[in-house]
């Protein structure tokens, strides 16, 4: 494949084929992820997780993509205790771990860091979430459940609920979905809306966006439905968060009307979007959207750092 | 062996046959602990190790237990720093790590965690410590170490040291003691006796358990001495704390007419519990008890994770 | 190689003989620390990296080295998470280590616990920075940049420039460059000079020192210009501290009329004491010095774990 020694930074770093590839990857990894099939693709190959800013679940599905595949792993887990607080600079940082590793997978809570670190870097550069700004991988692992459950991605009509100003998954996500043609209805309260450039680059692209304040008309006639986490201090005040997060929750009566095969969606955690009764609910397809990241961590890695004979 | 797959939350998961087949096996993993012997029994097995409280000692003996056999690891090892944060349940937590691992250790502050994980996950957990609860494994390596040095369980008398109420360590082990036929003396301040609920438990079992107050003469005749450690957050005013500790320090004094053979154990760290000229005695067996962590948890990790055919 | 089993607390621990033939190992490690060449000397050998204080360099060079070369770790990274804060001894948790490691690489806030540590462990003891005591295997990496760099030590100027009072990597490198003969410049503010004890030492040896404050006349006919940093805290007051912080700093214009080959090291990080500009300069030696912190490790850990026959 096309990816041997690429940085991802932002989703726009793949073409529609690129990404169509790395699904069909990653459908192919999952019993290596299941841990029910062998591999030592990455042997020999080292990569470094640098998270500067805390994210078990992302830098734990990377860990297990990498070990899975038999390569190994150096990690920074803790900004706190890092030589940035000594006052280092982040491109000098970038260039030590660099020319200690094959790759590296970036969490940093500044918006742009990624690029940067790309930059600074000759070793490729996964972006595992940059501020508010892109989280690349969090969107093909989106993309990869929709696709695996739906079968498709072309056509489909999704539902993004929630904060989608700071809710940077949902705009590495949007712009996917703008990507291949899905149709998007953005339900959201009203101060928590696109970014402006975000939306100006998506009505470039032509993307197909509606919006519908209320949940369950929304839901109707949907194919997913996208659940993002409502964060409390984007509120002035703790009666307008109260009131906006429970229009915004997610139960049996919201998707009382939706398609059978409506499937929910969230990048997880959560805290009180979703009722648990949801899960025991054929819609439930956040834990199995939890577990592939790991294949699709996997398939781009794989991609990236596998051997060009390999 | 029978443990393929099973959850080991409480040390009454395993019968005394099971038990006592696990000494034996950890046994035979003592060279591979050593570093003198290679392993690949775990190769391809990835193990969470989710420490939400810290425990460095329990942490590193199970990663070092995972390594020398060949398996991966994934660590959670800070609370602070983890999704749990965020508000995610415990439930959620543990059913990510369970989609990424094929085992999870466990470590958490709330008594019933453990069983709590056992139920959200589909692979098998084992308990590594929730609150003043469990701690199984360690009761487990426990034994291992009286019986390589005793050459046998039952009938031993066993002088259990200091805090019985709060230190889960002794909790673990009166019952595995009891299940042996094991004699127990409790020596302990009058505040930190055992939980009432446990007291009837080990009463039920036919348990052998008699109280002595005074030190030196409840290691007049024992086998083994079990020191804990005494938490001076358990007491209300400094003097009481200091008053205790101080009877409950062991040191060659305290060790005078006891047996050639005693053993004297400590689950460690300590602080001032048992006096540095121990050390050097034949007596002290912590730090082996220290060392058996290893092979034990190398043994118990092979029987639940081993392939059928291994 | 003679370092099987051995402990490194002081760089005095290796002869010069030692220390060239670690070099030429290191050289010989270069392809394997770039991922380019496969290696499984270290199979089957466990590391124990004990950081009680964070350094985040330092750790990831030695656990990259123990991985690249087919070994596994266990990390302690910070001091704040670990039994000692329940009140053990480093003596303690060091025999707790060596019980369940082949060896320890020890980073430790006080001066003297490498020591301490090596004689508590029955496994070999790296001191990786005890305290403003040691850094030995920093003094190593220095000296493989010189070595590789301009292809002796012998003879060599190198100015040592900044904060030599409280800097240990400078400590470790001035008894290296004394027992290899190279000529020292000290370019240091009054306050923070050699400590009276390593100047003896130095003296001792017959080093080869002089003083130059000023900084373009001691660098004119130098063949290495050493920077450290200059910690704030040292400083009674800011003025006085941003007056000696600018005197020190390194510009474009300050190698003016340097030698063509003269080459400038950093430990890093580097937190304004070397003008980026000097980056694209062929001066520019420190991103090829961290770089070789990986190497130079592997060469010390191949040589004091090998196998004998290996």
């Amino acid at each position: 494949m096309a990816l041997r020694g690429r940085d991802i930074v932002s989703l726009r770093d793949l073409s529609s084929e690129e990404i169509l590839e790395l699904l069909e990857g990653a459908k192919k990894m999952i019993p290596i992820a299941e841990g029910r099939k062998a591999s030592a693709s990455l042997e020999g190959r080292l990569v470094a997780a640098a998270f500067f800013e805390p994210s078990t679940r992302t830098r734990l599905s990377f860990e297990t993509a990498v070990q899975r595949l038999g390569g190994r792993c150096i990690t920074i887990a803790d900004a706190g205790l890092t030589s940035m607080r000594k006052g280092e600079s982040l491109s000098d940082t970038i260039r030590m771990l660099s020319s200690y590793s094959d790759a590296i997978v970036l969490r940093h809570p500044s918006e742009g860091a990624a690029r940067l670190a790309a930059d600074a870097s000759d070793k490729p550069v996964i972006n595992a979430g940059d501020g508010a700004n892109q989280h690349p991988t969090q969107a093909l692992l989106d993309l990869l459940t929709m696709h695996e459950a739906l079968g498709t991605l072309a056509g489909l009509k999704v539902v993004l609920l929630g904060d989608l100003r700071y809710g940077r998954t949902v705009h590495s996500l949007a712009i996917a979905l703008a990507m291949f043609g899905a149709e998007m209805v953005l339900t959201n309260p009203k101060s928590l809306g696109f970014p402006e450039e975000l939306r100006g680059d998506l009505d470039a692209m032509g993307a197909k966006i509606s919006e519908e304040p209320d949940l369950r008309r929304a839901v109707r006639d949907a194919d997913v439905l996208y659940v993002t986490r409502i964060q409390k201090e984007r509120f002035g005040d703790e009666g307008e968060y109260r009131q906006v997060a429970g229009s915004y929750r997610v139960d049996a009566s919201t998707l009382e009307g939706a398609k059978p095969r409506l499937i929910v969606l969230h990048p997880l955690p959560r805290a009180g979007e979703i009722d648990p009764e949801i899960d025991r609910t054929p819609h439930a397809a956040y834990f199995r959207q939890a577990f592939l990241a790991v294949p699709m961590r996997m398939a781009l890695l794989d991609s990236i750092l596998r051997a060009r004979g390999g």
